[in-house]
């Protein structure tokens, strides 16, 4: 393996990825040589054809094939309220669980200034413009519930505060199907502490 | 998501690779999605190397760019003991390890009744080739110690009888490191059964 620098380099790219360590980036090479036909050509054509026609949505940094997403150019959706996410993948979880009927937001990220991430890294302004620009009366900010995330909301929240328009979040608490048992302090803190009267 | 078919294809291609499941099939497409010119065109780049290059070994089923690999083409190993893998991560496990200075035999994986993997559907007629033709004196049998790699073992052991050469195969026994209350009853039997003079 070691005098063939094309397969090491192909496992050394693969176990950069995210969720892949050196053996698994391993294993997907053999898999994939094995099968040059079946797993290899589509693996390399898909990923050609993600690269030329994939872009992110200009409204909401979405992905899709055309400038503005199927989601933003939908007029079956409400305008009038923005869900502002971290990752396309929050996003993406939103519209697997159907509930929600508005427009989204993708940050591309949290602040952090650990990893650097300061707020000019992030799909900030556009999310300013958008506000400013069109009849918005809602912003649901949906960042993740860890520390990136609630100092992003809070820098959200500061930010929109000059805005007329209301501002919420999801609320915390225990999801369904946990068991009390498992859950972590803070978890059953805020639940408690938000408790709500049972009829 | 649903909407695009290019990248719903690329998660559910990504899906099915070894290692990998839904979750961490769409963090890797978002991840070369979000630096295609530093993570995903790298990737398809040495993907469609590997694809035009690497090719398996003639000889020994090992994978290089030349159609001979350099374990078989090195002169200065020994041609005369060949330790049979199962696959072509065995051998390297074996070659990092840097114990064995013979050439290799890769079978391409295992018997198996259940997944309907027959003898000829492993590199069984090549290794019985190279012992019919070249002057090897032993032949390490080096399969999985699992119930397929022992009944290929077995197979294995029964057509090399009728040539003049050693055939041997690996120890089995408690692996260096590991604590005898976390091994298995059958790798603690065969250590006692196979224990052997301290001195």
């Amino acid at each position: 393996m070691q005098q063939d620098s094309d397969l090491s380099n192909l496992i050394k790219i693969l176990s950069k990825l995210p969720s892949l360590g050196s053996r698994s980036a391993k294993r997907i090479a053999l898999h994939l040589i094995k099968d040059k036909e079946a797993a290899m050509s589509p693996l390399i054509n898909v990923l050609q054809l993600v690269k030329n026609n994939i872009k992110n949505c200009k409204i909401c940094h979405n992905l899709d094939v055309s400038e503005v997403c199927s989601i933003c150019s939908n007029a079956k959706r409400e305008n009038s309220i923005i869900c502002v996410v971290e990752e396309i993948s929050d996003l993406w979880a939103m519209e697997k669980a159907a509930i929600f009927n508005g427009k989204y937001h993708v940050l591309g990220g949290s602040l952090c200034a650990m990893s650097g991430r300061r707020p000019e890294d992030l799909n900030i302004n556009s999310l300013i413009s958008r506000i400013k620009n069109s009849a918005v009366q809602e912003v649901i900010i949906a960042t993740n519930p860890t520390i990136e995330g609630q100092t992003t909301a809070y820098y959200l929240l500061e930010l929109l505060k000059e805005f007329d328009i209301k501002i919420s979040k999801l609320a915390n608490g225990i999801p369904i199907g946990a068991e009390l048992d498992y859950l972590d302090e803070g978890t059953l803190d805020i639940a408690l502490k938000s408790r709500s009267k049972f009829n």
